[in-house]
């Protein structure tokens, strides 16, 4: 929407970690896309339109930052198996059909439909090997308004032949995608070494290579999921300690590279990615699902490592960051047990945090909805909900955490446009 | 519906614990609200009014063994704070309202519809204490087609004021309302002393006399949740060495007596528990929520006692019984792991087994669609998932159980009637 407008509701945001403000019927002033003002009351001598939401409540939009797209169709099956199990049973053979860019765009455009209708509009995503899919994932991604990073994998042992690449064929491909990937105006590539046990030696230095050649093009990967998985890299790798130390090796552990999962990442690992700038993205569905553990998320926000959230489908089942909030909240709860209380659990506020404000920092934005920044924001109808006796706007948060559909989503802006639902 | 009628869709039920059986295209074919044969094709020479749901999967409506009705306002709220934190400051001051029959009524019709949207029509329901607003309640559920069991909560110490009776009022409105509720054809009464520490002994010991007394009238009420909780009970009753043996002094431990939680209950809990016939009713999402911990399911189950399970709102977020199984697998998958792999996680077929069959036990019924028993049955239309690469039923089922939102459910069948949704 072009011009000064203001958007009014129950506003709800989290400046920091732990706090959580709520402006109730405030207004969000906005011209040509960009934010000017966050307000209790219009100011006086200003009369912008005004598109009132009523009692709706708008919070920031969502942010996902660890994803596979191509595992969208598998989304809430095979979840008997294990890692390892179903990655090979499941995973890889789906994958291999995007080689087919066809069926590529015919999941890719559900996917980013679905992104958009549950209010999440900044995304890191692993794709498949297939650089022509991934050129088509980028499309239907910005076409839906999702903005953010796409890496296609990179993947030349351990694994069915149809989700193999060569080393060379690996690299090559990879540079084609850097190059052709420059067309899209809010999606940019990503290096992506699915994980350690993916890549040999020589296709991880010559992404190191690649990392040093475009120094602002970002890394992400996984790290220290599953415990045969830590016990595997140390036997492809016996010259690391350490299993973070392979990426670092490489030249791939460095600012802004994100690191998936960590649920075993101890002292040592967690002081060397904070010292590199690299963050955890902290997957709890997944880590659950596929029963790899739970990760020390307390710990990590003490030690002011940089930590933010990914749904990780379909490893995770939920697709919606509202979910992903409430089972991190559910999976610290027992790890506060089982550390004998020692490790707080997360709050509510501190969840929603961690889908919004600490996501939005990785995209450079500011916490809220940032002034002089696109709008990204959600707008839900609780009506459904029992409101009596009356909630506060906190508890009508919370509730929406725990309780929301994509049909409670009414509105969702992104890049300071209002995206098709 | 009357007369002689068939439903046909994709069947799935569970005839025992981890076995799925599915039957694609199938047919339910009942008579006058009673099923008669469930069956792959139509038997010859018989032309039933066919109702087709086409592609659509039919299961065994789900059973919910314990949750709080009154509670049902505050559902997804006060998740930040431990069990008996969260019942002074949030679920008492709530429960309190109910004296309010109109409020009542204004609530459970809405948490009625709520049920039967999300497939669930056999209960084991807490009310508050007050005998009016749970003739109230047994009238909504009766009304939405609900059937089972509901108590007046008993609660005569350890709460404030306005939730607690004197002992001797407690008794008699609990004979009241023995007296009045038998005007519903569907829901039965039962004996609901909250927990140990909300009963004096006299109040115990009165309700041990009307249950001798009522040889047919169940008991509810909940065990060994959390660690303060248990700690509390032993210096409540410090003759009792284990918290069952509370119940079992006052001869409320007996057949088809239902304890929720039981997630701290040893082997000897245990063990006293099957030997009275006492069910088990697992609340996962519940002891998570509120911090208490993780039931040793699998145990419980290998030891051969009786477990169903409930949705245990609002400790527990989810009402839909979809949710509280994919919960219940979560959470065994963490147990699992912190057992040293050595307690086996719930699969998806165990779970569907736990929210249908298990429950469905308890009142009676047979596994599946009990040929000769009224119909209970859910349809899910599952077309908005994304179906390429084809699914198997038994994958269909495991995403339903995963993902499913009440706008996925598009009929209910509960007594041999269709359910307005």
């Amino acid at each position: 929407m072009q011009g000064l407008y203001a958007i009014e509701g129950n506003l709800a945001f989290a400046p920091a970690l732990g706090e959580l403000t709520t402006i109730p019927r405030g207004y969000i002033i906005v011209e040509d896309g960009i934010v000017r003002d966050v307000c209790k009351r219009l100011p006086s001598g200003l009369s912008p339109e005004v598109i009132s939401y009523g009692d709706a409540i708008i919070t920031p939009s969502f942010c996902d930052l660890h994803l596979h797209a191509p595992q969208f169709p598998m989304l809430g099956t095979g979840m008997d198996l294990q890692l390892l199990e179903w990655l090979s049973t499941y995973t890889f053979p789906l994958e291999a059909r995007f080689v087919d860019t066809a069926y590529a765009q015919r999941v890719y455009r559900k996917l980013a439909r679905a992104l958009v209708r549950r209010g999440t509009t900044r995304v890191c995503m692993f794709s498949s090997i297939h650089r022509e899919a991934t050129l088509v994932l980028m499309r239907e991604l910005e076409r839906a308004g999702i903005t953010g990073y796409v890496g296609k994998v990179n993947m030349d042992r351990n694994g069915p032949k149809d989700v193999l690449e060569s080393t060379e064929q690996s690299v090559e491909e990879t540079r084609r995608f850097l190059d052709e990937c420059g067309q899209y105006a809010h999606l940019k590539p990503l290096l992506t070494p699915r994980f350690v046990p993916s890549c040999t030696d020589a296709l991880m230095q010559q992404l190191g290579d690649i990392a040093r050649e475009y120094p602002d093009v970002r890394i992400q990967s996984h790290l220290s999921e599953n415990m045969e998985e830590i016990a595997w890299v140390k036997e492809l790798s016996p010259d690391c300690a350490q299993y973070w130390q392979v990426y670092e090796k490489f030249g791939l552990f460095k600012p802004h590279t994100l690191m998936a999962h960590c649920v075993y990442s101890d002292e040592a690992e967690r002081a060397a990615m904070k010292r590199a700038g690299v963050w955890v993205v902290h997957c709890p569905d997944s880590n659950t699902n596929v029963a790899s553990g739970i990760a020390p998320i307390r710990k990590m926000l003490q030690e002011g490592m940089q930590v933010a959230m990914g749904s990780d489908i379909a490893g995770g089942a939920k697709l919606s960051m509202t979910d992903v909030a409430a089972e991190a909240i559910r999976v610290s709860k027992l790890r506060w047990l089982f550390s004998d209380k020692k490790e707080d659990f997360l709050t509510v506020a501190e969840a929603f945090y961690l889908i919004t404000t600490a996501g939005q920092a990785y995209f450079g934005a500011q916490p809220g909805f940032g002034e002089g920044e696109p709008l990204h924001a959600v707008v839900f109808d609780d009506s459904r909900f029992v409101h009596e006796p009356k909630k506060s706007l906190q508890e009508r948060l919370e509730r929406l955490i725990y309780l929301s559909n994509p049909s409670d989503i009414i509105a969702v802006y992104s890049e300071g446009k209002k995206a098709a639902l």
